[in-house]
């Protein structure tokens, strides 16, 4: 196991192999870099948001937020924890789609963009677009300055440092951070009790130390990974918010190893994905120990009943290994934090595969890291 | 060309291979029979809603629709009409997720659920639950006395016929032509203009001779049918309401071909899956001659520049045929048909993909027709 060493400059990548290992590896130090003044001991430090912000909040009745790849994934997340904790409907869209339609804007909408590089080209377009229809746009983003902060009402920063790596770890994870803040945020003005405003603040204490677990389990993805890195198709399965991280895993897998690998919400696969499932497609479920894991269970089995080979990622004894399904065992995360910390290894997993392939890691073909033009 | 005969039994093959291909040829015809009575020459005949539906679609100001598989398709295409056309919020959800998620129900929501069978049990499980708290409750459907019907406050039956094939088809385009009706209920209360309207109904009632146009084709995507046989991906793009059509052509050649094909909004290929693009992995584009044809193009031009092999269906003339590109030639369709005209080729494509496979078409492993059960 390796411990990632302080004090390396951004633009070196020290005793890693690649940058995106190394910015992995980072994500526990740079989650406390987003969590540092944001958070009390139990209360979201509301300030965080910049000045006008509470008032926006006070006003807000509807959240849009656009992103695009990555981020459009933790945008997805956010949308799960929004309706939930804070009671606030919320509609996300990739911004190549929702630029070029005629969209309804709610009354009191606020508008949220999501961006690693605060440049991507369609996800500013839109901005641009609905500006004069909002009744206020924030931005989470990873660079001050970039044309996303600076056009947007408000902004909060990811504080991930710089992401050298093209396939997006460590500012996926912080965008993660950034939207159960913001949740918090609405939240409180619609009736979130003090004790579970604690509850949640507590276990974003715990974060980093729960991401330096699952970092750690390296090397026992690594070995994982050999199942993969001869096959050419992955299928990724969740529910809820691990839905998104499902997508989020096949994306990783389709930018730098070149598999091709596709998510599907667990509760669909009946509808079709089905048919495709056999030994030639190894399928990747994230099931921690929620409500929703007896339904996810079920789903699994179809699976094995179909001659599918299994990689489960679990929390402690609620899946059992046996033939044809094999078990990463997780550390046990607060369920609020399950889609943060379930990213990790998946990260790690196709990473681990690309080396095995022999890509070009950091630099995926036909891909780069800012898309900055349509 | 075969055509489609008359006084068949349902349950009779006929000249027809499958029932898929019977199915997909009958398009013209049920497609005529679900406008049946519902439109006059130039108007929405709105009585078709049943009693209460006037003064149901008075008062709504959201849209709530929820579906699986194909009919989770049709709905995102109501998504773009309802929004452009009518300018009400619609959000679209797949019914598993819907169910177990906590959701905010905006005021004034009708509820809209779409199912051939109208036995579907997560989205019967959906409607179970948000019964008393929405307006009130829709269902598209194909079976007169379903769950969905008995227990929806409205119903608006698609007049398909029994769909025998798994693969749904004409189950899907009659579902879009009575997702149009309401698009058009909703938008008369919101300023539609009677030119407009009649612009609309004149285009429905062109829609059989424009099907019975695509269905023509057969012979032609027979031929291109050959290059996907051997193939063990495909990507499909699209963009605007043409993106969900590119879905529901990915689903249908995993359902019943077994290839694994996945389709994206084309402005998100920069985001991540044009790294999977070769020449092993041939890209199907939906590309009519809308505002978004030049969009779509230089899309297309960054998938021909990394070895991608195309196969398009555009308009007429507006995309030249080069060697890697070949182009299949569609009718010249009204912009509001193009969701449901593109369908069709993508359906014979799937279709003959599975013949040359010599997969069981109707029958596809591990596919059940209705999924009544979670």
């Amino acid at each position: 196991i390796k411990v990632f060493e302080h004090g390396l400059s951004v633009a070196e990548k020290g005793e890693f192999r690649h940058f995106m290992l190394k910015e992995i590896y980072e994500q526990p130090e740079v989650v406390k870099a987003t969590l540092q003044g944001r958070i009390s001991a139990t209360k979201l430090l509301e300030q965080a948001f910049g000045n006008g912000a509470s008032a926006i909040f006070d006003q807000t009745k509807q959240v849009q937020i656009i992103a695009c790849g990555t981020s459009y994934h933790a945008g997805m997340i956010a949308k799960y924890w929004l309706e939930d904790i804070a009671g606030i409907p919320c509609a996300v869209e990739v911004a190549s789609e929702y630029r070029y339609r005629k969209h309804v804007v709610p009354e009191n909408t606020l508008f949220l963009t999501i961006s690693q590089s605060g440049e991507t080209a369609d996800t500013l377009a839109a901005l641009r677009e609905v500006q004069d229809k909002v009744l206020a746009s924030l931005t989470i983003c990873n660079v001050p300055g970039s044309s996303l902060v600076r056009e947007s009402d408000l902004s909060l920063m990811t504080n991930a440092g710089p992401e050298i790596g093209v396939a997006s770890t460590k500012a996926f994870t912080t965008q993660l951070v950034a939207l159960l803040l913001f949740t918090l945020a609405l939240a409180r003005r619609s009736g979130l009790s003090e004790a579970r405003e604690a509850e949640i603040v507590g276990a974003l204490h715990q974060l980093p130390e729960l991401l330096l677990a699952a970092v750690k389990l390296d090397a026992s993805i690594e070995s994982l990974s050999r199942a993969f890195a001869e096959k050419n198709h992955t299928l990724f399965l969740g529910r809820g918010p691990l839905y998104p991280v499902a997508m989020e895993g096949a994306l990783k897998l389709k930018e730098i190893s070149y598999i091709h690998a596709e998510a599907y919400p667990a509760g669909e696969l009946k509808h079709g994905p089905l048919a495709l499932v056999d030994k030639d497609m190894p399928v990747v479920a994230v099931a921690p120990n929620n409500a929703l894991l007896d339904k996810l269970k079920a789903n699994l089995q179809e699976v094995k009943a179909r001659g599918g080979e299994l990689f489960v990622f679990a929390g402690a004894d609620h899946i059992k290994p046996e033939e044809g399904l094999r078990v990463e065992q997780m550390p046990d995360v607060p369920e609020i934090l399950e889609p943060i910390v379930y990213t990790v290894p998946l990260q790690l997993l196709s990473y681990h595969v690309a080396v095995l392939k022999g890509t070009d890691v950091d630099q995926p073909r036909n891909l780069a890291k800012s898309v900055t033009v349509e």
